[in-house]
């Protein structure tokens, strides 16, 4: 959003300002007030008139400017009605050297999750990747999904959810208190780098939101069925906050992770590459790998599928 | 290379052999044998007629036929005279889908190392990047970057000169024994992924091999000056050869890694993101990262430049 439209927004939040006065504070004329007055119209701000000038209403939009508005984290948003995937179109922003941009769209029509996972995502959900440029080692990398988990969960309990993390990557909703669970959230983070420098870091994350959950996958819930709708504007703006303020401060990342925790004292089965693994899950390491405890001792568990099992 | 080919080239290797025997083995034209023979002959292979027929007298070539032919590692080979960077290329093919792909340049006209530092790399060295899709963590990535430093220096070893290795991936040439060095290889690793599967690794090697040391930047030396020229088709073959067999048996590299290593036991500085280390290095893990004995205790290097400082 430019600079001059950035004050004028702050300025009509403030209360009734005349066209006159916007134009001398701002130093531009006022068939210039006008012109952003009607394109924020456009893009959906409500904007009253009245003899005392104009006013901000509202902001009853899903759109670029309106996302941006007031939003308190360094990133620019990049809207689209209809993507085939925000991962996708972040992952060519990335390459161009887009730095902190976040990609959202209303639908998304190939929508995926991990290991290339077909990911349901119609009108009315939040889809959107998140690109950085964290300097960080690969290794770090696991930590950034946690911090995505992390900020979304902790903006669906917001919203009203009882929103749980399962590890490492799905924010679920509980189900009675045998460790079952729907899935809310779906997150993909991808990226790329030399083998102990990150490049850049694309965080993917999908909400469930406004949308009934009968017609997700099995398994499934959204915001909707938990509590029902939210402003999906404010939603992606607290979203994108809590990202920022756990990736620029990594240390709090595992604690809160920890404290939203669905998985730990679970038993759990997990499938990695080299075999699959079934004991408690006990703790989670600064790196993001899980610690299982299993009957032939401890097992660090950086990859693979987790599932909660019954309690014996 | 396609099978008739390969199948020519075996049996001209094992002795003179005739047009029309050749037809009969492989169940093809006497026409379409000596067409074979006609292009591996523009692919410089060297064959010689005789009455009893023809015979592979060697090759003298540096092209993908010859790369190919007797190569005992499971990798296609691409060939250019001339490629702004293997990497580079290698990254689109990564990108479409290939798999055991080695990219080979006689010179590159835009090299670069790590950091996108510019790397020299004129006509008469070896430039070769090799994708492979491994199923291992990101985290794990650091150790294909210590199998291709552990390929090269043996390989090199094996062309006469006193290869070493300087953490973590540069093969050098000691000069005298206070830790100085001269720069024979350049070891660039890429690669994509999501934070718990690598999708696609490229390790970029650059080997200053019949080259002058007069005409390469400062500290940097050659196979030439060391122990002179060598057979590129070869060396690239064994280099090849090596990186495989180390890329499936990963437990093998830190071993092999440390009777190479140089730095261990150095004084060394770091040059971190977070901040300079000084210490003396005193272990590899399995991860590839570097462990570092400073007046405030240990300390273990995942990323940065490793400087060697002479003894106190």
């Amino acid at each position: 959003m430019n600079e001059t439209r950035r004050a004028i927004l702050a300025a009509l939040s403030d209360g009734p300002v005349s066209g006159p006065e916007l134009a001398d504070d701002l130093e531009v004329s006022r068939a210039a007030v006008w012109k952003h007055i009607e394109e924020l119209r456009d893009a959906d701000f409500e904007i009253e008139s009245s003899p005392n000038g104009y006013e901000l209403a509202g902001v009853d939009a899903y759109n670029a400017p309106a996302i941006e508005f007031g939003l308190e984290a360094p990133f620019s948003i990049e809207y689209h009605d209809t993507l085939e995937s925000t991962n996708d179109r972040a992952r060519d922003l990335a390459a161009d050297g887009a730095v902190d941009v976040a990609v959202v769209a209303d639908e998304q029509t190939g929508g995926r999750g991990r290991l290339k996972r077909e990911w349901s995502s119609p009108s009315g959900g939040i889809w959107v990747s998140i690109v950085s440029r964290p300097e960080i080692t690969p290794a770090q990398a696991p930590l950034y999904t946690l911090a995505s988990a992390v900020a979304t969960a902790t903006v669906a309990r917001e919203a009203g959810v009882d929103a749980r993390i399962k590890w490492p990557n799905d924010v679920v909703v509980p189900v009675g208190d045998d460790g079952d669970y729907r899935k809310l959230v779906g997150i993909l983070t991808e990226m790329e780098g030399e083998t102990d420098r990150v490049e850049w870091l694309i965080a993917g994350i999908g909400v469930n939101a406004n949308l009934d959950a009968d017609g997700l996958p099995e398994g499934a819930t959204s915001v909707r069925n938990e509590a029902g709708d939210v402003d999906r504007r404010t939603f992606v703006q607290r979203l994108l906050e809590e990202f920022d303020r756990y990736r620029t401060d990594l240390d709090a990342v595992v604690p809160a992770w920890c404290d939203l925790a669905l998985t730990l004292g679970q038993r759990v089965r997990v499938e990695r590459p080299s075999g699959e693994i079934v004991g408690e899950a006990v703790d989670v390491t600064e790196s993001g790998t899980l610690e299982v405890e299993t009957d032939d001792g401890r097992v660090t568990v950086s990859a693979g599928d987790c599932e909660h099992l019954r309690p014996i």
